[in-house]
């Protein structure tokens, strides 16, 4: 195994005895999509040049508050997830990126770069870090961060974007991306006007210290780690925090982080229709914010996302230009796999959208005609492009199956033995 | 019993027997309060001066898809309901208003003031009604109605809310409330962007034909009667509604129209501080938009919106001027009663926030002394604030206990006499 | 177009220019399969044998509590409903029996016989109606029916159900399905402990008059008509329920029936675990009880169920035999072809179930190799079983495509001049 | 301050000043029951033999996922959260015991037992903890533990149980509470059914161990630390979990382990009535297991749930006698002074259930009188009771105001002194 993922000549003889299968399955595919007025390579293409950014943190296994149980191999530092981030890259070949977390992956910026570079990994979107305290800082965020009363706190949560920025700068990443946690556990314990004014304040500061061609990404949550208020809770105050910051700012999406049955692709239709659609945080929910992988709990709502995101860029939506990152904990599934599977899931729900007629769906809308419309959605989301998404990947020199060539390469193994074994975690609860 | 309501007669002679206990109760309270530093009086009066509008539709019996099961007495027009409000109004004093819905309360305007007049009520804010289709239309709304494909459909839609203006103008009214079904019940049935486009359209042309000393609601609501998407379905459309339409466009906030957990005193807050608060349309629910009676469910979260008008109030929010309606569904009930109930719980809830201690609040909230606060809020909420409503009730002519007064005028039963018995309905599903 | 149904001859022009590209569509899913390890035709012999009953009332359109949109030749009476069920089955040859409501549907049983059996039609459950008053009965369901405080009332809605099975007898039903609305809008309006002992108690007497060889299903619901409680609130209850009544109860399960979030196939699970799961009313949902389409909404949960269900059959679970229906609200589609295309998805999830790789699945399962067991699941999900569906059908004798060929019949402009105009509705709420 | 909690003598002299007000008070209101008919001493009684029990790990700060914040102060050890229990026994004379948490409590049990003596303090049920990996097990919990596939790991987790029984046997404990955190966070990851049945085997084991005396209780939750499923997922599985165990056992109801708009009192109200209800963990929630203070975000929910309770205790339901423990996190509060809030609303809302007149409420309840039924609740609900639970504290050696008695002592700042600062934590996710 070459330092940069996976030695290309274990992907290659992964993809021999699967190759045959592959070109029947795409033939096949192929001829029927041609029936439908479809060409095949053409949706190859646009899957192949699809790509969906790696948290840093996203290979290292993720826990709850009542434990965390650690896997083989768990990575030490930003560069040991940087190796396995170019794992996935190399045996997926649509997570090209990487999206850094502030302070856990602090480093000296010369070194990331060299590194990225040797992996073939680039930086996307720079993450802050202000919902937990961090050693050394001499506030702390127990009581917020951006939106804390006292002036002194806000200002060191404040520089501590400043500093991200600058990080971002020196690797090359062009975006930053704001989560706070503040908000309240009790009803009075916070003054949502006074709240929301300190916090519009201090992200005015930040949005002060962008350069002209990065964008800053605010992201809402309904609740957790704050219960009873949020102050960035949903997307009605995310637009209206893009609104007064400038052209600069941009809503980001997390598809978890909404109420029980909230429509989430008419809120991504609306942020776009508004051009303050930044982003994405894509994972999978069933309850709250699971972070469960994508797609595996309801990928007919990915799909719907997708059909969103494919129309915009049909129609030309101005400024529409929105990041695609993964944002999931894998507390009980190798973290590499899992963000194999997941980057390959969000290709899927992309690649169905960009089957959907959209004329004859447009003419549906028009008349009326409920029923052939949605049927239209569902004959593109349930064609199996399984067959696309593999030819994509193994002519850019991935693997035909990345679970299993992840297997057989032996990286886990290896990694176990380079890195010492990690105890499990009681979690925030004790 | 008078023409206007109930007898002032009965009323005196029902609060003789309950005026020495009420006293007694209201001096107890009253000196608990003063230890507290609040002059009950001071409160009084401020109670004995909020009011709530009654919706026509609420003094008939409500129903589900599935059955509505009338009670005796129903009213069988405006005229009708106009009386019956009468009755609350007489005995509540706390609804002096009365909100019309077109076409259902469709009659000679000169003839709807002389009985507005003649039982001392006036008229709220008018309704709007294009989620059902009208005898004699030449349009069906089952497919939308302003932000229909067709734009026929949507111009009689228009010209529908401008009759409800001019309605309105002929009687005194001085705000157009609109709330609309529009949606859709399957993924692809219709084009988001387009569709809120269309609303904005026909929207801007209903806002054209608004007098300068109107106000025009938009209301919103996650779902039901569609049950996919829906055109107006959160705050944040609805925000982007009114920065849309200009100044006279307020938000209207049905507490029962949001997702599951939502925390809707914070929505309460973000449009009052971005001045866009018109109003309520006050009910209770446990699932979904269940109409049921105000503060039946859940009582704090009825307080903890109050606090948050009452502090917008103290503090002079710049534009605060809510409209405060109740919209319910009265299935298993007297309507007559469950408003009267209803109106002295939203009242209740006033008086409640009006008991917090602000100043100690904010000191806790600024100290993020979560504890105290919290218990500042909870000292005003329990508080038992009866006697003062029912003082300020007594003192502007109405009953002690506006239930058993109504039970014992005999009202119900005498417009069982007068109007016709109506026949059970089966809901919509069949 | 003959009696029963569409003509075959019509169907069988409709297949001809359709076979070509099914054939080839069936032969490379066959192939790709046969290298799963999968019979092709095995699966296809599965889907052929497979049917779900149609609910009489959904072949006319639906409603809500605000409106009620007809559309063009709704069905007068049962006779017309089974004229348009014979034209589902002729085209889908997947519904080949319809589930009676009563009093809805009384009519002659020897009528009722006699038409069926010219249509090639069956009985499936009968329905009983409590939730509804009845033109003509004593007593009124507006506080309840089986559980009603009244025991003339609870009498009167036992009589109804004895009365269902009665008529069930004489036309060849085996089943009787009770739903009931019973519940309450208020705390303390009811004794949850009294009614539903009262219940039980309605239950055993019409448990006492099943035949022998008939089941009785009890359906849950959270909520709806009764927005604050209702008796028979959730499975737990439900299992009770069963077990209480004796072997011949089971539970029935409505996929819109759960409180937000809940995992319905786990609920699934249970109920055949302990031998009580009845059967399903199928429909899908965002919110609440939508009814909407099955599978519009969430196609994996209902594949997630159907994975269950095929499980149990595998393993033959210990008195697994449930029975499935259809039950939906078709509000702005046209009935019968919202009924073909929901048989049809149902039919689909069934296929996809069986197309999981069991072997495979348990040893995941052993080995906790959560990320290929759930790949596992998805395989199969994501395989486009439309050729199986399609090729099963049209050897049956039905449509390539049910909806096109229903179109093309006419069938829709032929009884829309037989049968007259039907005007809309205002729901329940005036 | 003595070693057993807060100095006498300041308890003294903080009531000094306030007794003369909460004299006026409780006179004022027992006037007022009086005139309802209720002797307010009896309430009073009733209420002063009421205790909760304080979970022990309730006395340090909790977290979430994402970080923990520790306060000054945090306990060390067991024997630090006894000192820390017996403050709050004494200045609210509400929380005679303390539950233990294994292996968390793990200590000599007979130095358990002379602490416990020395402080006035009892132990109530004792709780296994399976859901996180002890150093020294051979067997991690990753993947369940009473439901794990591994005999070997089920067996660990079930001997941990008998453990637990035998150290609670050893100082007096009487029932062992369980909750797992088994469950699955992907579709297909475990089969339900062999899971359960996997669950039900090492349960009985336990059960088979459990003194004649005991009672064991299991504890149901909808979701987390699984995301997809969890084996004791609601409380129609916990009953059948009861039922086959055998008469020990018995049904947990954690208020806040529920599907979102859930109706709990009604769970509440089944589980008496089939004799299963083993008792509370009390807190409050808003949007998942938020685990907030109890009565803090819906007090009315709190007050219907102790509905059920005095109900079942005045019809002397059969076997009823629930365990009330509160289990809350406590994340931005001193954990002492929320424990003694919390424990106030509890005993709240059992002294306003108890105010509840329950023979009118049966009479309307039988005349579907809903609105004066739920009135008769909310007349119970919205009386002031605090000078009853003061005065009932007060006379049993408590503090008026337990909150700022415990400022007054400074404890906190003691303790703060003696124990270590501990850093924060990040939470499950790093």
């Amino acid at each position: 195994m070459s330092e940069a993922g996976i030695d290309a000549g274990l992907i290659e003889k992964h993809n021999e005895s699967r190759m045959e299968a592959l070109r029947r399955d795409y033939e096949a595919l192929g001829e029927q999509l041609d029936r439908r007025g479809i060409a095949i390579d053409a949706i190859k293409e646009k899957v192949a040049a699809f790509g969906v950014a790696i948290p840093s943190w996203g290979v290292g296994t993720g826990g709850t508050r009542f434990a965390r149980f650690p896997g083989p191999g768990e990575p030490r530092d930003i560069f040991d997830k940087l190796a396995d981030c170019a794992v996935i890259q190399s045996l997926t070949r649509a997570t090209p990126t990487v999206s850094l977390h502030i302070p856990w992956d602090k480093a000296d910026p010369a070194l990331l770069r060299e590194a990225a570079q040797r992996l073939g990994l680039g930086f996307d979107a720079m993450n802050s870090n202000t919902f937990q305290d961090h050693p050394g800082d001499r506030y702390s965020y127990k009581f917020g961060s951006l939106s804390h009363t006292d002036a002194a706190t806000r200002r060191q949560a404040i520089e501590h974007n400043i500093e991200c920025i600058e990080i971002g700068k020196a690797i090359g990443s062009r975006a930053l991306t704001v989560w706070i946690g503040d908000g309240s556990n009790f009803p009075g314990q916070s003054n949502f006007t006074k709240a929301f004014e300190r916090y519009l304040d201090s992200m005015r500061a930040i949005y002060a210290a962008l350069p002209d061609d990065w964008r800053i990404f605010t992201e809402h949550k309904l609740y957790e780690p704050a219960f009873y208020s949020t102050v960035v809770q949903d997307w009605g105050t995310n637009y209206i925090i893009a609104q007064e910051l400038g052209p600069k700012a941009f809503c980001l999406v997390d598809l978890g982080h909404h109420a029980p049955t909230v429509n989430i692709e008419m809120i991504v239709a609306r942020l776009i229709q508004y051009g303050k659609l930044g982003g994405f945080h894509f994972n999978d929910s069933k309850y709250g914010d699971d972070d469960l992988d994508s797609g595996s709990i309801d990928p007919y709502r990915l799909f719907l996302v997708f059909n969103e995101l494919v129309d915009a860029e049909k129609r030309g939506a101005a400024g529409f230009n929105p990041a695609h990152m993964l944002d999931q904990s894998h507390n009980v599934t190798d973290p590499i796999e899992s963000l194999m599977v997941s980057a390959t899931e969000v290709a899927r729900a992309y690649a169905q959208a960009l089957l959907v007629d959209r004329n004859a769906l447009e003419a549906y809308q028009e008349s009326n005609d409920a029923l052939m419309a949605t049927l239209t959605l569902k004959a593109a989301f349930r064609t199996d492009v399984e067959p696309i998404l593999a030819m994509a990947r193994v002519e850019k020199g991935g693997a035909a199956d990345p679970v299993a060539a992840f297997r057989e390469s032996g990286y886990r193994r290896k990694v176990a033995e380079e890195r010492p074994a990690v105890a499990g975690g009681g979690g925030g609860i004790v």
